[in-house]
């Protein structure tokens, strides 16, 4: 049997991860990573072409994952790309994924594709979980946790503060909280009195910490309402302790199956590089695209949609035998 | 839109589960509880019928959960009702999985039904999660632990050692294990240097602490080889503490996604109750049975052939903008 035929599409560190992943998916072969910038600038193993020389691989590529960014690349790419490709995202605007699947649908459908979007691990695998903990626990309530992890999002909001020369955001969850939660106790949970903000800030010459650690901590949307820790830190520090891109958290479920009885449901990640793992559920979501394709099953699709089997590189058969 | 017709076959502690679980999924009915017993006996606030009746419920019932046991009853009643109705049973010897599916899948497929088989958390949720974990991470280890909780096939084995008045097994996964994986080493991990096992023993009368203690550690296949703690109490202190049946565990894959940067993937339940929960899964997939079913897509299914949307009682449209 032929191998799975995946083309990249965009070379930052998600398209870096994917190329790294592929060589954990034997079923699987890279033809060519697709690029804006000039091709030979990128120092890759891998075949490297244009962005226009995609219409070239139509009929060659099953599947082609889409490493662009949720701000303007996947909005603009996702639809245009889907009228010729079976695709793969990790569209991650939560609030406007309703309307992105809607777009993708109609198109994927018209044009006999299949278009998974927004995998990954959040959204992905914690929005799985989400759903799998209030089916099984209908009375309860969903608590998600982001982190330790660094947030690329609010790093790059520092840096763009003036006498900021390099940033890291640092998002961490409650601990204690957490402990209260699996408790059974139900404590006031948002997004802000669950997490705290920890920013590590190589200072630029002549500026002032106090003056930057204050436009950082009232920065409106970001950190705000936050409870927000500043460390400034020489450069080498920086370097050597805060280049890496860790990231993870939890998804519990806390309910009750009867009056007394309490059940607790947790999911939890814990991931060295964050990209390189939402590459790793793209890849996996990626082998379900080809499947659900051979299959003519057409249209969009999000993780609810797709039988978990579909993800593995072994038969069902196997997977009774060895995993149920 | 009406409601799902739920019928339940055996009142053992699982079908009470899913009497009791019932009362939290408004979009389902139980229309009756079947027994073998005399339905008079059972003291239920369901109306409860004979095995018997069960003919008459032929175009009744939507799905039918099986909630007796794996040893006998399931092989037995499968294939029987598979016949009749849309089943879900929680089919839990491993080894005989792969025989199990083969025989439900055909007699399902032959009387356009859907048999969900071998859900609950373990088979179940564990499956799906070590199914996941290990596509999402092809080069990576998968651990299963399980408790702290109440075997009920250890406690019965025990309560049939002479001497023995009451007695409860509790399976315990060793913490330093779990802690050693999650700190990217690579323990030798089996079934048996995982677990210890802890036993609250009521004595009967005229027997020796001693004796019964060396019976019970040294029983092959359940005690022999395990590291085993025993303990004797008072029968107002069994029934104060060891009456209830919780359970729980863990499913781990420990991977990398490149040289050097670890990923770890944890799913953990803890569990007040063992049959309840496994109840309160088993309604979940009734629901998507009964979706597929309604769909046309018969056959036996496990949890690894479910699209994860079906399980729950919201409309995908809402999904996408809620859970994703």
């Amino acid at each position: 049997m032929g191998k799975i035929k995946i083309g990249i599409l965009g070379y930052g560190n998600l398209g870096k991860g994917v190329e790294e992943g592929l060589n954990r998916n034997p079923d699987m072969e890279l033809l060519g990573i697709f690029t804006r910038r000039n091709p030979q600038d990128l120092k890759t193993k891998s075949p490297c072409y244009a962005l226009d020389d995609l219409e070239n691989f139509k009929d060659k590529l099953d599947v082609l994952i889409m490493c662009g960014g949720s701000k303007s690349d996947i909005p603009d790419q996702g639809p245009k790309m889907t009228r010729f490709f079976n695709t793969v995202d990790s569209f991650d605007k939560h609030g406007k994924i309703p309307e992105y699947f809607e777009t993708m649908d109609q198109i994927a459908k018209d044009n006999k594709k299949v278009a998974v979007i927004s995998t990954g691990w959040d959204p992905g695998l914690f929005s799985l979980n989400r759903l799998i903990g209030e089916a099984v626990l209908p009375e309860g309530k969903t608590y998600t946790f982001w982190g330790r992890g660094v947030s690329q999002g609010h790093s790059d909001a520092v840096r763009k503060v003036k006498g900021v020369k390099k940033a890291a955001q640092y998002t961490l969850p409650k601990e204690e909280m957490i402990k209260a939660i699996k408790a059974g106790q139900d404590p006031a949970y948002t997004g802000q009195t669950a997490h705290e903000r920890e920013v590590f800030v190589v200072l630029a010459e002549g500026f002032d910490r106090d003056e930057v650690r204050k436009e950082i901590v009232n920065m409106p949307d970001y950190f705000l309402g936050y409870k927000t820790l500043v460390h400034f830190i020489s450069d080498e520090e920086f370097e050597r302790d805060h280049r890496g891109m860790p990231h993870g958290g939890k998804v519990i479920r806390q309910g009750i199956t009867s009056k007394g009885h309490s059940a607790s449901y947790q999911f939890e990640l814990d991931l060295a590089s964050n990209p390189e793992f939402t590459a790793s559920v793209n890849i996996a979501y990626a082998r379900a695209c080809y499947r659900l394709a051979k299959n003519e099953e057409y249209g969009a699709k999000t993780v609810l949609d797709i039988a978990p089997g579909l993800l593995s590189m072994c038969s069902m058969e196997e997977l009774r035998k060895r995993i149920i």
